[in-house]
């Protein structure tokens, strides 16, 4: 604070208190950012303009239905514009970690905007009687139905643009499914060898995995929709105008452009936070599929001499301090850990929406940090994961070929032909003496050369039906 | 076992071993029990159910595309259907915790179905050459499309039962809604008293939002009939004839009577277990939802003299050891710890998804073991909880209209008349001096008593827009 | 039920109720059984002996302070050594998931203590004018006192348990640090092939890695020592006797064999249960170790042809229903099963232990249900781990010899003597071309024969010391 | 970046890139920054000040060898003494959630003390020939000996930082349980009534149980202390002269001032993160004790109308937006969700620890992300709750009196004296009629006024020993 700072004195319950001069918030404010120095952290800059639109929506309305003067309410309109063109956010000043069910952060915002509201109708900042946060900028509005709804807002555009991340991962997936169609490599179950596959295979299987994910977050968008706007204070409504509850949701979406739908039931909608449970549960679904594909892609990169090194990805950074030419899987591991922190906001979000009682969760500023910092995260995590790692993978190809035709594991398409019992005779004579599988089968007169060319074509045996027994009553 | 125990001498890969000559299981089975001895119980009744369906449609589908004699199957699908019929079921000796992605139990199967078939064809149990355990039972499958696709006919028939113990549980809360729909009392948020409600909103709101899970629960169980069958160990259908491929799917919905499909891509379904975690998701949502309920009826009954004593939960059990004529919340109660229990089921379930690696993931024994007891579990809680709990409470309407009426949480309405400041300076007063809102405000000469009448009549609190402004014009 | 079955009668303060005649339980334990269907399963059989050490410790002690005739307490004791002989089980009928704080297990133990003791002194069962479950064997105790009690004499024992399979795998893994001492192996960081070290290092560090969660587990069964007996309802000791409170812990201690101490403040020890959090995580973190050691194990047995193939696991059953010959590390994935569960159990235990509330946290049961879990089946675990895997591993030394040569991560140990920048070149066009490290170097002049001799010598790569620059200095 | 801003060019593994001219970060540190956008946040500036830390003690180690020229330990010195004085840390430039083991972190602390200690020997920022960020600044070290142990020290400082506040929380407990050791109340089990306690007993019993949690905070502390220093790449100590990893732990702890060992065995050191989950689970417990004390503070407080009203908080802010005069347990509130957070972090510290891979975990970079806020977080919450909230508490002395002289729980207190069976019906009578225990008693002359009058005496009732049987044979 400059020297020159000077203060307006504001007074609520509590009492009287300084406020600098020369910023938009006010008592209340202040009082919650000296209650709250927990994270050190600002709110959400999207939460911010959350709050903007459903302000501005109120104001509209309120404007509509004849409880708030066109004057006040255009002022309103102004200063909510102004913060949704990224004007006054530093004047958010509450932590996101807050007592008080978001009581802080809409008393912020709505002291904010009463302040620049004040200062377009040419008052001095404090001067509530112009433009009230509560009377005015607050009307029709109970923090327990403005603050549910900011999250769901908030979530569901962050979640847009995780889904368009996750397409664009799922895009790259499926191009290398294609790149990698004709590759044919060993597969393995519980880490030891199994039978061929196509490395095309592999990718394209882990483009539908992602697919499935986004389908569900489809879901988890649609989960956000239903508002509890015109609840007021406990989803019964009072203070609630009836116009004002008919109108508020259209014009919420109308401002925002994005579809809601008033909540079937506003006590409900109010009181249960399983909503942010059910959308959580889905990113954790999504992380735990992007984990274990970016475990595979460390498995099948590893080495390059001790380990699979079935594939390439791409060096971007040196990968030790110590061990020069090092170079590791630092964005598959960045990616494993975000799922790990997802993993663990989804408790935290778990156990705050427990946490509810009776009328109201109190809860939402902790499920709105974890869940809002689940989203970032991955779809960050995502785009590094497209942009630096997926799209630039290459394959071993001959190195692939070569630990197929070594395998044992191809023993599997023997098994129609001569029964489980005497295939897994060889396979154990094989492994203990180190004779190929074919050798063993054209030393015991089990199966002819031509027979065994069909039934051990590494390709055939990554589709159904041509290794099974057919294959030989075709001949 | 008895000194008359005689002894059938079996072999496998490992070597030869002596198992029991009365039992249906084998040699494969009997080293799996040795080497996992882990929870001490069995493999949940309904996963022996759902692997007797499997075995049948691959008998069956097998038959008709001419890889197995049609009276080696006949005495397959008949020993099947007394597994279904319930015999047998002690000859699954499997502890349910067991390594190897389901192996064992797959196994478990196959030696009891082949076992008993060689009997019902004239054989000694043991003699393979009849019918033998993986060329016949397990004939076109392996342990990877055969498990998760019976983990996920299992999961789909209990999450049936669940469905309909909830429905029970709406049923009883939306009678309760009605019933209690007269009955005003102080809504309270943050523990802290706030504005009038209806105890019929309550229970309605309960009501919503079980029918809310009871959806999620639709979305889980569709996430569970897209199935692997088919897909054989990678997949990849190594070793399955086209034929078979086509119509495994359909011959298993058939004789199941549950509707199937083919999973899109069998490499995904084989190494991804996302649905499962997709599953537990919802059903832990639905846990933190009626774990909250059971928080908000402990509350509502708290007392009886010392606490809110809102409403009285049936008395079912003696409460105390020590403090005579105690009565405890003891249905409520197991529904919280019930929901814990499945929280932390879905945290392994999540870590056990997470875990697979390449084309397969080898934890589906875990997943399924705390799947199957999240959904048993809450069903039978949901179930004690309409029967013993819900159906039986009643309301102390008079205790709930003193609580209203001697409440400074009505000034709420008073603030659209007056202005939050005056209304917050009348609360403060009121609760220091303890007279009434009312009272205070007739002093002041605020509003007339008949303004007052309207304004602070409960009942009107409880909905939108008669108390908003809009009233006192109306006059 | 047979068709001879009778009843008598027995009354409670919900009413009168119908008890199976040969029983020993009663009504009070009937109606909990038919409240709690929850897992169907009984009752640990160590809390149920911890119930009996506690109700025969307080009869000395109630005897000894006279408010007990001395024929009333031999009859409890006697009843009460049955049952640790292992007598009258099966009349422990409630469910371990049950609500009311253990009041159904406790009265359970009561009820079938009473009617034992009854019959011992020639009474008929379920006339308590002899013995009475709450005058007489509850006796100075409350639920509230009694079941944290026996819930820590349980996990007491079964803790020391796990120590001693603890114990065991220690010793297992210290023997092969010894067997594999000579072994040189690649080291792997991040998955990259990194430099040198011994398989005996590698399994030393294992060794001390469960030496230091088998302090952890002392530490954890010191957190169960200090008791709450004597606080009775709600820890302030109401209805007990000063000379009893004195007496309880030291009898209680005496009977059971085990070393305990009275809590320091009986009230927080009544409602906190914070010390089973403790517990856990400690058994959470042994978990994390050996699932991770468990990790390790498969990955460097993974293969035979298309892994790492390092070292052998222990065959102990067929790997596959479908590929014949494969043998699969079904222990350790046992291990990693049931360190998922035991995390999942964790987070139970702490939500449940979060629940408490004021006076009491009411949810013991499922503390103990999840805990005994965890103990147990990590006890199981360890103990197949040990036996069935870690002294079973044989090393392939000439394949682990064969990677360490063949690698470019010994370039490392050039570092020092050329500078990153240099090391780092020739490591990339090593692994370019193909060509050794060794090679390059010569090649470019940078060191002798000699001077390579000694620094590339992969054994003293293992030690600090060694391969820094005092190595050429020396020269 | 401003359009004076010029580059110098630097070189990695990768290749060339610009670097801006004014900054001493290099060109590891700019490829991690554009890797790794995933939170936006910087390192934790304590960790940053123990990675000065540990440069400077291996700076002065490795000149003390003579392994470094004395004017480059020297000018290291210098630049990590600038560190830790506050200066260059926004020339740490990579996010906190980052892959690959932290060598991100770490090369960014090594150039930004190269090119600093380049500059203080009169070079110019990029010349690495002066100062080398891998061959002087990290002689000695590798980013898997650094990382653990840059994270092992930054904990220890917060923990003490936490122990701390615990502390202050832990007399201003102590403080109130004098201040209330004379008020009677209701003591409650279940949410249902139970028996007397007096107000001091519960603040104390708070107490104890914080005091038990600052216990586990020292044996937390202790897992700290042992560092894997001088263990370099994999804990076998390559290119670590031997003298340097004898000096290097106690030069640590000489520069730091803070106690530490070096671990018993570097390779189980370098790999296993259990410590971490054991610290994390000390924290976890330590909320759970909190959060289970804000529940009980926040329901002590209900109301003021229509809840307990036993206790107050101060009122710290306005309580709502729409209902005037409303004051909310904020402070509790916050403590709530920090305790959530940290549970949740807990789980995600768990699957990270569990996910580390033969001689590395490389996810430590989410762990202490998860950790420093878990601690952090905690320590400033407490804060609040000491400073806002516990100091400030009031008791409502009548109200709670009149509480426990209305109930029926005082009937226990009878029960030793006329038996449970008769107590309990005098319970049921009560509860049922509205009249006084006292006056059923009386009325059926079960007991005269003078016992009752010590029998009832509800002082006495929250002590041992006072109203069991002995109180009537002293007569």
């Amino acid at each position: 604070m400059s020297e020159k700072a000077e203060y307006r004195v504001e007074k609520d319950s509590i009492g009287a208190k300084d406020v600098p001069e020369d910023v938009y918030y006010g008592v209340q404010s202040l009082r919650a950012a000296e209650n709250f120095h927990i994270t050190g952290l600002n709110m959400h800059p999207e939460i911010i303009n959350s709050l903007a639109y459903i302000k501005k929506a109120a104001a509209i309305t309120n404007c509509e239905i004849n409880l708030l003067d066109k004057k006040i309410a255009d002022a309103i309109v102004k200063a909510c514009d102004e913060i949704l063109a990224g004007q006054h956010h530093e004047d958010f000043i509450v932590d996101p970690i807050q007592g008080g069910a978001g009581t802080s952060i809409n008393m912020n915002a709505n002291e904010v905007i009463a302040n620049r509201a004040i200062e377009l109708l040419g008052g001095q900042k404090g001067d509530y009687s112009i433009v009230h946060p509560n009377d005015h900028v607050n009307c029709g509005q109970s923090t327990n139905d403005v603050i549910p709804t900011a999250g769901k807002m908030t979530s569901l555009r962050l979640l847009q643009n995780l889904k368009k991340e996750l397409l664009r991962l799922h895009a790259a997936f499926s191009a290398k499914a294609e790149e990698f169609d004709h590759v044919i490599k060993m597969g393995r179950t519980q880490m030891q060898d199994a039978v061929p596959i196509r490395l095309g295979q592999e990718f394209k299987a882990y483009a539908v995995a992602v697919m499935r994910d986004i389908r569900r977050m489809d879901i988890a968008m649609d989960e956000m929709r239903s508002l509890n706007m015109g609840g007021t204070a406990i989803g019964t409504g009072i203070n609630a105008d009836e116009a004002y509850l008919k109108r508020i949701v259209p014009n919420l979406s109308e401002v925002s452009g994005m579809d809601f739908i008033q909540a079937f039931d506003l006590i409900d909608s109010t009181q249960n936070l399983d909503p942010f449970v059910s959308v959580s549960g889905s990113i954790k679904a999504c992380a735990v599929t992007l984990s274990k594909i970016a475990n595979d892609l460390r498995l099948m990169s590893s080495g390059p001499r001790a380990g699979f090194h079935e594939i390439n990805l791409p060096a971007k950074q040196n990968g030790s301090s110590i061990m020069p030419g090092k170079v590791n899987p630092v964005i598959p591991e960045v990616v494993n850990q975000v799922a790990f922190n997802i993993i663990g906001n989804d408790m935290t979000i778990t156990m705050a929406a427990e946490a509810g009682q009776l009328e109201l969760n109190a809860f939402e500023p902790i499920i709105f940090y974890c869940l809002f910092q689940s989203i970032d995260t991955l779809a960050y995590a995502v785009r590094t994961f497209v942009d630096n790692c997926v799209t630039g993978i290459t394959a071993n190809e001959e190195r692939c070929r070569y630990l197929v035709e070594n395998s044992v594991g191809i023993i599997t398409a023997i098994c129609p032909h001569v029964g489980y019992q005497k295939a897994a005779d060889i396979a154990k004579r094989a492994m203990k003496s180190g004779d190929s599988v074919r050798e063993l089968i054209l030393k015991e007169k089990l199966m002819t050369e031509a027979e065994l060319d069909q039934i051990l074509n590494p390709v055939q045996m990554t589709e159904p039906g041509i290794s099974g027994k057919e294959l030989l009553k075709k001949d």
